[in-house]
């Protein structure tokens, strides 16, 4: 089947109905959004539509447009759709690359940006680490400590999930020269040597990452980000180690001993690399999913044996819930789920949080102040969205919409694959934070435009896998136009 | 002089006369702030005051609370003033680390705010390069374009002033080896070697910085950064190159034959370095002033013949204008006093800019989407509060006023040195970007401290320097409040 075909053939949208298949519409304790949608509009035949073409050359005059799907018109966004420029009002499933938590233009999001408090936030952006606000204390204690990971009770604030993943890997390396060090001050050949980047001042360490790994953009994370090679292409990097991470064979339920052999080798894989890579490892990040890199998962066996690797050799164990974190997979962590014997040192996180950063324990708090430091040190604003997205989860038991409207996509997603043999494969996650595999790259692509056309924006991952990324208010009735554009676009390929 | 004995002296905050010296406070074509406070309010004996030590004792519960000078209380801040939780209120001559442009509770900021732009872009913030906002092409021209430096005509947005220098670093690296294929596609070896932090896909290449010179606290920016050994230590660096900047002896009008000899000197050494440093040299990055490391100056002679030689060798010219940039030295710019022969390749900005970024042209946006790519690109919401930002300078004729304000800070500096001979030395720099030196560290703190409760928040920079880092609204008559209780600091400091 020709992709163009199968573009020209998806250009009516007809025949939406109501419902999914045989199976009902599960309820969810989530209130509905008010003012939202019924369903998706398409008005135009190509998404991006012409008013998004014309934007995109005018924008190309001073930017680059390249990786835009389509300008946004977010004054006409409610809840779980956005519209665009054309007019044109998709379910949004991918979500600002899974950084929407409770619904685009939200009342009690709207409400609160015109309170006082957030106004004074936005026009009088401090430099929290000098002139912290006098509500600091206690909008950390609100936002951030009302979620804080079991067992960690201090929290690094920034700007966005690099960072967030820098300052902790700094965070890392201070605290593992304290120990070396045995607490001792710098001598004078470590303040000397470390303005010329060399050692004993500007030591030589790693951060043990894992192939398909995705950690950020920067100079540091860059170097632990394993993903895809045009993240990485030309850009100089340390010379890091990476583990593979486990590549678990489906259904889990058939593999369950195959899958322990698999995790049992990726942890021997671990210890060996710690003990021989060339430069020490201080610190080991990893992503509860490897996100970009494909949603791969591993059990929590595979965690639990990292958690003790990590202790035995006093290598930090960083958990890196920039994506996984904020409900998405029916709990605040995806770590909660593993159970392990002690806390991670540090999580950190960003995106659906809006606020960005980690949570550590004292000890990586470092042995000065400055030292882990910068102008902004994140965003009050940020904090203070955090709180009404906190109260909004709680309130409106997102957290158990999460896992039921979870639940329901991942069944209609086995009914698709039973419907369309061969063509979906590894429906595999928690909560709604689920993902299929097609059989090819260009199939997935093709299913990615033609879905967009029937009114569903959506996001992919790995070489040929779909990721879904919906809000936390995402409900079994969003779910069901999903499953029914997504049926009618299976049928459809499956015709040409 | 003991410093505890010096800050007993001075905690009665008397004798505040309304000008100073013999000289007339010239007039600004700058409105008046409305609604500002006529002058400082010392209310505690201590500041940071009991109010602000005990949430100091709050935030160490959940966040290091160790560089904090004291908790402010924004709401009740106006215009050059910093209102703190103990009912004192301060001239702030820092501004949240050069941050703040246009004062405190600028009632048209708070009036934008208030707005449905606004509002619908604080609380649907987008993955700027995936899903941009409609009006995103127009802001950028209404923001960022306005003020764009001669001969660049794109912005590329970010965060904060860490990841826009990590952004042109990876720019600069990806056009340098996009030349040195001569525009060829990566090779299999490329694509995967770089997945192995390997040579050739992630190739050895440096940034040239300079000795003193600060760009940022991330890993890449940290290794161009060399202005004190607190920000350095302990965190793994690449072995990148840093040359002399120049050391100028002042006062410059009696020392410009020396002062020559030592850019020549510095220069040469630039060269040198290109030439031999074991790691290729594509970029090399420079402040206009170099701030954190003590306020360091060149003469723009040194700046052309940077250009000049970075342009023999095909090594990006990146200007850091993080600090310098937005009006500060009287221009938009810093770099428009130089009158270079070709503008530089790249020009990053944040602080008062709110938005951070680079400029370029467009042989330096990467040949492929997603290379140089993150989440979210930037914060439309921070392009709004800068077309604010620019029509208030504009409107209020800020640059005059700089340069107005700047000239009697300076020649109030040098009539007080000529009181205290031998107090002040090297009083230097460009609009309200000025900076002066005292005889040794200890000194300059014990000043900082003592001033602080006369009402005046400065900051240091170097090894024992004061650098001014006022507001654009900042105006002659701010300035002889501070200079009034300068005055007597010092005066008092002779006593003891």
């Amino acid at each position: 089947m020709s992709t163009s075909r199968l573009v020209k053939c998806l250009n009516s949208n007809q025949h939406i109905v109501r419902s999914f298949g045989s199976r009902s519409t599960p309820s969810s304790p989530t209130p509905d959004f008010i003012g939202e949608y019924k369903e998706p509009i398409v008005k135009t035949k190509t998404i991006p539509g012409p008013e998004s073409k014309a934007l995109s050359e005018k924008l190309n005059k001073v930017q680059d447009p390249r990786a835009a799907h389509f300008f946004a018109d977010y004054a006409n966004s409610r809840g779980n759709y956005i519209a665009d420029v054309d007019g044109n009002v998709l379910l949004d499933l991918y979500c600002q690359i899974a950084s929407i938590p409770i619904g685009y233009n939200n009342p009690e999001l709207i409400k609160a940006a015109k309170s006082d408090k957030w106004i004074s936030a936005i026009i009088n952006r401090p430099s929290l680490g000098v002139l912290p606000p006098k509500d600091w204390p206690e909008l950390i204690q609100n936002s951030f400590m009302q979620v804080a990971p079991k067992g960690l009770h201090q929290v690094f604030t920034a700007m966005c999930g690099s960072c967030a993943n820098e300052c902790a890997y700094k965070a890392v390396f201070m605290h593992y020269q304290h120990i070396q060090r045995n607490g001792a001050p710098f001598t004078e050949e470590d303040l000397q040597s470390c303005m010329k980047n060399q050692v004993p001042g500007s030591p030589e360490l790693s951060i043990l990452s894992f192939k398909k790994g995705f950690h950020g953009r920067t100079f540091g994370t860059l170097s632990t980000t394993r993903s895809k090679a045009i993240h990485k292409l030309d850009i100089p990097a340390f010379n890091w180690p990476a583990a593979t991470f486990p590549d678990l064979i489906y259904p889990l339920e058939q593999n369950e001993k195959k899958n322990r052999d698999i995790e049992n080798k990726c942890l021997q894989e671990v210890e060996h690399l710690i003990k021989t890579w060339p430069i020490k490892v201080a610190g080991l990040i990893v992503e509860p999913i490897q996100a970009e890199g494909g949603d791969n998962h591993a059990t929590p066996y595979f965690f639990q044996g990292l958690r003790d690797i990590t202790k035995k050799y006093g290598v930090a164990m960083i958990v890196d819930e920039v994506q996984t974190g904020m409900g998405a997979t029916g709990k605040f962590w995806a770590h909660e789920h593993w159970n392990l014997s002690s806390p991670p040192d540090i999580v950190t996180f960003s995106k659906k949080m809006q606020a960005a950063g980690f949570y550590h324990n004292i000890e990586f708090r470092p042995s000065e102040s400055y030292r882990n430091f910068n102008t902004w040190m994140g965003d009050p604003l940020r904090a203070l969205e955090l709180e009404v997205v906190i109260e909004q989860i709680k309130k409106n038991h997102l957290l158990d919409n999460v896992t039921i409207t979870g639940d329901y996509l991942k069944n209609g997603l086995f009914d698709i694959s039973n419907k369309y043999p061969g063509v979906l494969s590894k429906i595999r996650g928690d909560g709604t934070f689920l993902a299929i595999d097609l059989p090819t790259a260009a199939e997935r692509d093709a299913i990615i435009a033609a879905i967009r056309l029937k009114g569903v924006e959506m996001g992919v991952c790995g070489d040929k896998s779909i990721r879904f990324r919906p809000m936390l208010i995402c409900k079994p009735n969003h779910i069901d136009q999903f499953l029914n554009r997504f049926d009618q676009t299976l049928n459809e390929l499956k015709k040409n």
